[in-house]
């Protein structure tokens, strides 16, 4: 038996001769990629009980689907899904494993309560007081259906500007809510327009003509009978979408709609039956959940882009295309260097994320202990390094997807291939929840802040320690690195260093010119950006390392080492610029990291698709025709097609209305 | 009257202010970019002529409709376009004019008779003998609808592998079509699927057991009248893509299926009655056809590139969020510098690519005279270039539609903003007509042999001659190179030279490690593509460089040298690698470069969104709620979101069938 644990007899032999070659244990290397053994079998038994509910399938490929019949498929599917929780043997409470279950059973494409669980829940859990409780418990148990409508048809990244009123009325004790233009129609929430009952809106608090800023307020949108809209509430589809099409995006006016003074979330603020407002103790309140759903994202992130290698690397192992020496017979396409360089690189980013999204969320629970506590010391930094991550992260991913799609030629443009939808979902990652380019210039607030700090000989945060530490005027990095790439590390600490005093630097003379700080800031917003970005890329670089020297079983460390050296010489190839410039790397060092990167290539060769088979993830959820485990691709394909809605007849209605005539009266007029 | 002709009173003030700061006139440069005043007038014709034409139209946005739909209006406005042509205005033998007339009426997204026309009669009109003069007049009448059909399930790239087989049975005369294998089946050829009744089929010709590789079959495949596929041929649609989605790409299996004789295609090559094959005079027949659609396809993917860089500029014009300086008021997005850096250097590209392919049909125009007169000579060269053109192009074109649309935050991930099909069909350039890895390497084996040729002192040909040129150790790349930007190009010259020859140098050395020739070459292949794309770049900017400088008209000349500008700088930046490493480029000097586009982001922002208007597509062509000429978007994002497919009923059925039922439930036993 292969240490691939994947191999199955009766595969196709070019995987199956893959497979054969693997270095390590391929459960062993998924244990460390999922968490543990124990996080890992949870999740193989969901797959397993899932498969054995083909109730809870879908009956054809949703790239087949209309919007309405994906909606439905979806709303069966999450609504048998939650009635079986205990038969699928999935604990609500554990994120991870309900997040696989929902992957194997709805897919990434979105569903009719996808926000109720991700948005709905979370905020009344954080904002309820405690005789608003009932609207938590009616909403755990699913009496109500929710959402959370922030967003504006005319807003998104500047919250102070929504429009949406909700004005007190101390006479009837309600406040009325209302849509002054048509750019405060809440736009863009997900299950608004058609599913949900509730939603928590986002609305200016208004009592007595005077202006408190956005608060949250439980909204009862729909009759709980009828599902109709009450009188006062315009609620519909915001139509179809780059990819989530299973979600109702929705739009949502209000005309004076009036909802009694308790459905504000009270539990940090308060408006007294009065009309007095009572403001919050601490400022900074629900903030982490910000932070949370970011931090979250980095691993989520790093599952779509090791889906889409997991696709392109089985498939590229099975397409033969052209020879190399003439005679041989033609190759597996993964043979080529080119297709090599383009997906191994990535597949080391995959690693890298999700090892970086396990040590974010390590912070993060620390943070969350730490906050309870009254310690608000590392919630700043966890802010700052999440958002950075989140811009390059998806950035990144969405790179990468669209690699290992056209890694895929013709047939990875076929939605058989499952790639564009991934691609789809994916990088809206990189507009919601915060727009990378506002996410990036946050980080940078904090990286000009240390800047200045470091320059003027104070302390600086962890994160930037890089600042502060004495660095070689020249590179160390010499022709064969063998396993110390220490220089190397070094070499990401030097990029950022550099790349943040330059911006500061900048900053300070854009200032000396007599520009105002706002303007000083936008005429130096790209410098700051990259910035944001490097410091970024040195953060992945070094946790993706700390997380590689700590991994106990030998033959996935030393896997794990090529990969992580890959990622070193192949990022800082792709920053050399950074570094180039300042003379502390040579030309001839970038040649040796262009040798040692063909060698690392040449080395993973053997064990690539043991490092995407240890993604394990399932047929049934990759929803790939050519990234299935068993590698009988083109047999698939075929049958794949042959359910095309054009194939339900022979022939199309377009005939007999439009080509039949033109042709028709061609040949009588050719016989005149 | 402002000098951007695009102005009209009641346009969003945002955009008219805009429109009033123009310093050149949009019709002059509008004729500029679409080859002449004529050319101009004739495209605006043919946009009156349609709008004329309701029956043209689409009832209801495409991102609304299914396949079947799609399908159904696409061949009812193409048979409508067809019928019309006198009345559109549109001269049929004229590709501008018909390409144009197509974008208006029918979209970017195909339609059942576009393979017709773009490959079955141009193949057809190249290789009919000329008693097969029937088949041509048959298509040009639109008697028949046809399509090209090469491609195969296993086979794309290396046609001399592809399986399917005609062999010739002298007995009888005929030529016996057949699909030996699963992967043999053809697939992918648009217009196959439902709507072809011919195709022009790719197959190894077989005598006497001997295979004398692919040659063309005229093959009849589904019956005049009924439509019905002939007893033989099994024929289908492959499913939905990407994008695309109004053609139907087909597969096709032969089960021994017969056709005469003179079904082959017998211009240049014959098969006697008697079974002798007569070989062609020249080897290199049938090969200015594929050369002729990557020429023609930089300047469609300029015009991608451009549509999406309309749509977004505007759109940044009339979105307002955030403020600069607080209490100022929400400022315009377009003055972000982000904003600027992430679409003005993507707008001088669309310029730079819509010059460049004027150049290259000019090349081509001379080529086929000389081809006709038996001169070749520039052939190979043309044939190089539009190879490394074309992968360059569509993925930076790619990349440039995905920050159009990222930068137009969550409104550019609706399908609203056409954005999204907009980058589905520009992308899929990457992969047909030659997968971009492909070319990249065809065009670095003409780099190779040109490097030997300058190593050993013999002449190279235009194209690369800055390999022989002397070039200076150090740029003289200075900090104010007002509008003296020869040391740039210089520079861009520099960076294909010192590319070129490193991937030459490296390919000696691995041959002297022992490699075998394609070993080295499979070992060097990612260097040598490296040398392909900075080759190429250097070919966009210095033909961008020599197409501005001809311009006649002042005021246009002026802007286009800022674009120019820009250009040159924004490339050299990221091409900054291949310059530093050489230390020819000093890190002060990318200093000056980057402060030079700094400077250039803000000089372009009052004329952007001229420059965009300057390209005069019509609204109706842009198909973008974001990209009306009007600037009105909030509301006709509205009324668009109304059509939504699921906003046809106010409860969708999942509310009956799994919401309320759960919800019910849930509701009851809480009370118990």
């Amino acid at each position: 038996m292969p240490l691939n644990r994947l191999f199955r007899e009766g595969d196709h032999e070019d995987l199956a001769e893959e497979r054969r070659l693997a270095t390590f244990d391929t459960d062993e290397m998924a244990a460390i990629i999922w968490g543990s053994k124990e996080a890992l079998s949870r999740r193989r038994e969901i797959t397993k009980r899932v498969a054995e509910h083909p109730e809870l399938h879908d009956p054809y490929s949703q790239a087949y689907m209309t919007r309405s019949e994906h909606m439905d498929h979806a709303a069966r599917k999450a609504t048998g899904m939650l009635r079986n929780l205990d038969a699928l043997d999935a604990n609500p409470m554990d994120g991870s494993e309900m997040y696989h279950l929902t992957n194997e059973v709805i897919g990434i494409s979105g569903y009719p309560l996808a926000l109720h669980g991700i948005m709905f829940i979370p905020t009344l859990q954080a904002q309820c007081a405690d005789d608003q409780m009932h609207w938590l418990e009616k909403a755990m148990t699913m009496q109500i259906i929710g959402t959370y409508a922030q967003t504006e048809l005319g807003h998104g990244t500047n919250l102070k500007k929504l429009e949406t009123t909700a004005t007190y009325d101390a006479k009837t004790q309600e406040f009325v809510l209302h849509s002054p233009t048509r750019t405060s129609m809440k736009w863009w929430p997900g299950n608004l327009g058609k599913s949900a009952n509730h939603a928590v809106v986002v609305a200016n608090l208004i009592i007595d003509g005077r202006n408190y800023g956005p608060h949250n307020f439980v909204v009862p949108l729909r009759d709980a009978e009828t599902h109709m809209p009450f009188r006062g509430i315009t609620v519909g589809d915001i139509g179809p979408k780059m990819a989530y099409n299973g979600v109702d995006n929705g739009f949502l006016a209000f005309h004076h709609y009036r909802i009694p003074r308790n459905n504000m979330l009270m539990k940090h603020v308060k408006v007294t039956p009065d009309g007095k407002y009572v403001p919050p103790a601490h400022a900074k309140v629900g903030y982490s959940a910000m932070v949370h759903v970011r931090a979250h994202m980095i691993s989520t992130q790093a599952a779509f882009l090791a889906q889409a290698l997991t696709t392109a690397i089985r498939y590229s192992a099975i397409r033969r295309q052209g020879e190399i020496q003439p005679g041989q017979g033609e190759v597996k396409i993964l043979e080529y260097q080119t297709q090599q360089h383009r997906l191994f690189p990535q597949l080391a980013r995959a690693y890298a994320f999700i090892f970086t999204g396990q040590a974010v969320r390590v912070i993060f629970q620390r943070v969350q202990k730490d906050v309870a506590r009254g310690k608000v010391d590392e919630m700043a930094e966890l802010h700052y390094i999440s958002s950075g991550l989140k811009a390059v992260v998806t950035y990144l991913t969405g790179q990468g997807i669209e690699q290992a799609r056209m890694s895929c030629g013709g047939h990875g443009y076929s939605k058989a291939s499952n790639m564009s939808e991934l691609y789809g979902v994916a990088i809206g990652g990189a507009t919601y929840e915060g727009e990378n380019m506002v996410m990036l210039q946050q980080l940078a607030r904090y990286l000009m802040k240390s800047a200045e700090a470091a320059k003027s000989g104070r302390a600086v945060g962890k994160l930037v320690d890089y600042l502060v530490r004495s660095s070689e005027q020249r590179s160390a990095i010499d022709r064969q690195p063998d396993h110390d790439y220490s220089a190397h590390l070094k070499a990401f600490d030097k990029a950022a260093k550099l790349q943040v005093m330059k911006a500061y630097e900048r900053m300070q003379s854009l200032r000396a010119q007599g520009l105002l700080e706002e303007e000083a800031w936008n005429a130096n917003a790209v410098e700051l950006n990259r910035a944001a970005r490097v410091h970024t890329r040195q953060y992945i670089a070094r946790t993706f390392d700390e997380h590689v020297k700590a991994v106990v079983h030998g033959p996935c460390r030393e896997v794990l080492l090529d990969l992580l050296h890959l990622h070193l010489n192949y990022e800082l190839l792709d920053m050399a610029y950074y570094l180039l410039e300042d003379g502390y790397l040579s030309g001839q060092q970038l040649d040796y990291m262009k040798e040692d990167m063909y060698r690392l290539l040449a080395r993973l060769r053997p064990n690539i698709v043991s490092l995407v088979d240890s993604w394990d993830f399932s047929d049934h959820e990759l929803r790939s025709v050519l990234g299935r485990r068993d590698g009988h691709v083109y047999e698939n394909l075929y049958k794949w097609a042959q359910e095309s809605e054009l194939n339900r007849t022979q022939v199309l209605p377009t005939f007999e209305k439009y080509l039949k005539p033109m042709m028709k009266q061609a040949r009588e007029q050719s016989k005149l």
